[in-house]
């Protein structure tokens, strides 16, 4: 077999053949087919796309090319959660600690933020002393043990998604949906767990743009799990605003605890519940929005969160500590109306300017800074309300507020 | 400027501008934008095409990138000749002579073969002694002195073709006429040439298949000659049968010291005439298909030809002297009719396997195989009519000769 003959196939619309897929992903990652056939070949996918059998082939070749976590030790049906990113998107801290107060194992492996949009790993990480990184052994007695882990993914797992992510964000050739999809699923069959809950960002701060992109990808993503007898199921949600209230690490963690505690805006609450009733069904639990709530508020999910943090090296005194930013700026409606909208990747750049981010995977994070929102779209305002407050460990320029106030429509 | 926003911006359908293109370009060359990103780029060429201009600024981003020959030193129009390559193609050994027999100066840089095709360099090798790599002052001294020259291309010219021909082989991107118009373009510019003859073939011995993608290139280059007042005329000829009678670069040289003799057969004879008016008219010179026969026919031309051999070192008995291969196996016509077809891909890739072409850049010639057809397309023939004979320095087994059988329809 020839590369460049595989590349010429898909060029030309035809359908790789599955022992064709998997020797061009072995040969990637054994270094054999080399970064500028398979950039060539990721932009002719980006072009003819691939059909359903195709992606399939292409996710079983990525899951194949690393470790596959075995999680059958532990008892019960496993769960897990994946969002496709978005600006303060911090329900995977409440969300897996709620279903395992139902009794539901989840053993979760997440990622770091990049550009606009945050990461699980980071915010956690903003709790002094918690540990993200962890043996499969202990990942595992750890489920055991308290029903719940959330650590990084292994270095070993789904390796050519490394190789192929690096490249394609390179390349031009990240917006396709059979790569997409092929590089999430992989990672999440890989992962182990037996149910999937796929959170489909959609709107202005998501990969997605628009509904049918994100219905698309959706489609693919369920198929794929249902092929290898993981179940599937993909909400579509909004990204055209924040979501929540808070943006940045330590202040999304906060916010976290808030819900936890009864306290938070009904919407993100109401939306994690929906979540919340979606994995317990797929774990086999039929729960009311009504008792999911009462867990949410009673302080049991908070028990989890607690006990996951304490496991894994948190220091809870610190977790419960605000922001340590130096500066937090008020930032006050100047008339009466309604909030228009508050475009989240826009913010989410903002927050990252301040540090909350990284521009590139090397840069390091200020986990004590970014935005809290007062006032959400839809709202109405008075002259006078506080809108937002803007955390920052430098004094904020006239500029930059300006820009701010302007992005408050 | 980053690499991966210029990769989007033609993936998106958006055309570059200049300075992004020169900054592809010499970014490339200096090992700054990565093999990676730039067969992206090219992948994205083939799906979106370049405008005229943006092929334009391409070509000259190129011609700058290595050294561009000045060949003002030599008196007169200096004119250049270029086939985008075929079967059995050595119209460059004797239209070279031809023309400069009528004292237009003739400076050209020539090629090698690859696959099925073959490359003039080859040819003028298997004459014994024959120096093909030539300092440019020595090159341009030759001009002055005898009137012609025809030597390898330097490796300083057009660096950026070398790099980027190499990656479009192995990335399913050559066939795209922007990235083939430059290909050709920016070497004809930097050779020095005033006017250039493009000879574009089509058919399946060809890279273009069809007429309609041969008008295509051919308007292309056309315009970019114009653009920077190199008088470009380019012809489009028939690839869909070999050229002449022989394949084989010795078998070649010595079909083109037969038609300069005033022997071979008439239809390749015609075409050269045809194009020596052409590339006389480009030199200033209105000459008639009488005149330019007399000259082909009467020695002059071989006067030439021999003169150039001459002063670049090679050996006029080795010239004369037949192919040396070992065996010489005859076909004969088993029954009466005429000849359908003879697939010009079909017969260049059995005289590759025969040695007369390079499967691989490295491959090894051997100078003295290959065929001659002494029937062509069109032609009448009886049962035992000598159709062909192949040149072969092993004996040719049963298999490849049933093969080559089936071959002539």
């Amino acid at each position: 077999m020839r590369a460049v003959d595989l590349i010429q196939k898909k060029r030309d619309g035809l359908a790789l053949a599955q022992e064709e897929i998997s020797w061009l992903i072995e040969g990637y990652v054994n270094g054999q087919v080399p970064d500028y056939q398979i950039s060539a070949l990721a932009m002719a996918i980006y072009f003819k796309g691939m059909s359903a059998r195709e992606t399939q082939d292409l996710t079983m070749a990525m899951v194949k090319s690393g470790q596959q976590i075995d999680l059958s030790a532990i008892t019960g049906i496993k769960v897990d959660k994946h969002s496709t990113g978005g600006v303060g998107d911090k329900v995977t801290l409440i969300l897996v600690p709620l279903v395992a107060s139902f009794g539901v194992p989840v053993a979760k492996m997440s990622g770091r933020g990049l550009g606009h949009t945050g990461g699980t790993l980071d915010k956690l990480e903003s709790i002094k002393g918690y540990q993200v990184e962890r043996s499969q052994a202990d990942f595992i007695k750890q489920v055991k043990d308290i029903g719940l882990a959330v650590i990084g993914q292994s270095n070993d797992l789904v390796k050519a998604d490394k190789l192929l992510y690096a490249l394609r964000d390179v390349t031009a050739t990240v917006d396709t949906i059979p790569l997409i999809a092929s590089s999430i699923m992989s990672k999440k069959i890989a992962a182990g767990a037996d149910r999937i809950l796929l959170d489909v960002t959609v709107g202005d701060g998501a990969f997605m743009k628009t509904l049918k992109e994100a219905e698309d990808l959706s489609q693919t993503m369920v198929n794929l799990g249902k092929e290898v007898d993981r179940q599937t199921i993909a909400v579509i949600t909004d990204m055209s605003q924040p979501l929540g209230q808070a943006i940045g690490n330590r202040l999304e963690v906060l916010e976290a605890l808030q819900i936890m505690q009864g306290k938070g805006r009904q919407d993100i609450i109401d939306f994690i519940c929906q979540l919340a009733q979606l994995l317990l069904e797929l774990a086999g639990q039929k729960r009311s929005l009504t008792e999911i709530k009462e867990h949410l508020t009673n302080g049991q999910a908070l028990q989890k969160f607690e006990d996951m943090i304490v496991y894994q090296g948190g220091d809870l005194n610190d977790l419960h500590r605000p922001s340590a930013a130096k500066f937090v700026t008020k930032i006050l409606a100047d008339k009466n109306g309604y909030i228009k909208e508050l475009p989240a990747l826009t913010f989410g750049l903002f927050a990252m300017r301040l540090g909350a981010g990284r521009a590139v995977k090397t840069d390091q994070l200020d986990y004590e800074t970014g935005i809290v929102f007062y006032r959400k779209v839809g709202d109405r305002i008075q002259k006078g309300d506080l809108l937002a407050e803007i955390y920052s460990n430098e004094k904020l320029s006239e500029n930059l507020l300006t820009e701010f106030k302007k992005m408050l429509k």
